[in-house]
């Protein structure tokens, strides 16, 4: 599975067949079809891992306020792609972002299992600016669950472009404060933009 | 060409083969490779027939004010995946964004060519955003070109979404017209929002 992760996010699953995620495990295939029926059944058991590595790291954000958090969320999610970006010698993109972008018009089960995941986020991200919003620091108007969808949706624009342009890990935190900063009151901005 | 940017909007540009491609057009492969060397040649030639495509959109984008042209240019992304949406019965995704994804590990020229038409994107909506700012139509602290910057990751991962949620087109518009308001001065974000 780690052998897979890797290779479908230096590569593609595409570009990867069986034959070459065995070689790279030092595993036979007989064993690879033992654990997996197919190549597309490996590739959820890569997302799973994926996932829990993001989960627990969204779990373990700490932060004084509301604002904080959330805003750590963003550094949380840049110290993966950093990990990432030091081990496969730059940045490879959201291994959720990737397959749904590749699969999920050939796949659409698949599809449906990555928006899960990335349902997920969202919760998670709408769990974090319902608390924002309990502590009174977004601007009028702001809608929490609506602003958490945005904010998925711009972490994986952030990545997708800061992959495709060679960018560095370190734009995704700072993208992810400036989204959030425009949501907050003006008082309360400019203290996180500090 | 056509046949092309079909069958990658559609599958995905590993997933279909040269004599894949020649079938669909009906052309005989020796054809094929008197115009276009590889298939990375020819994913150029489908790259800059979507370019030319999304120019010609953006340059007719009409508004009796900046903040209306700025909110045209998502209506007009929005046209264009409409189409794809009636064409390909559902979403497809970007068709610059899927490329990214797809191949710029595997692909470094490709990826810096696909970095170049996205970097032309938001450099076109640095141009709207500006004109935003001329008319004092910003809340303070927004810098247009910044803005720009964060538009275009948005529009990326909201395209990207949609297609993994399989939603309509219909939530780019939307989603791009309350990124926008966001950015607004209060009385200003009233009226665009209505």
């Amino acid at each position: 599975m780690r052998a897979a992760a890797r290779l479908f996010l230096t590569r593609s699953f595409q570009e990867v067949g069986v034959d070459e995620i065995c070689a790279a495990a030092d595993v036979r295939k007989g064993s690879f079809y033992y654990y997996f029926p197919s190549k597309v059944a490996l590739v959820r058991a890569v997302i799973d891992l994926h996932a829990n590595m993001l989960w627990r790291a969204l779990d373990s954000v700490e932060g004084d306020n509301a604002v904080d958090r959330l805003v750590g969320m963003g550094d949380a999610i840049q110290a993966i792609q950093s990990g990432f970006e030091e081990r496969h010698g730059g940045l490879v993109g959201c291994p959720f972002g990737n397959l749904a972008a590749e699969l999920s018009r050939i796949y659409p089960d698949l599809a449906s299992y990555l928006a899960s995941v990335l349902g997920e986020l969202e919760r998670r991200f709408a769990v974090a600016c319902r608390a924002v919003a309990d502590e009174g620091a977004w601007r009028p108007g702001i809608d929490p669950g609506e602003f958490a969808q945005s904010l998925n949706a711009f972490v994986q624009g952030t990545i997708l472009l800061a992959k495709v342009n060679r960018a560095s890990a370190a734009v995704i935190g700072r993208a992810f404060r400036s989204m959030v900063t425009m949501g907050l009151r003006d008082d309360i901005a400019l203290r996180a933009s500090v």
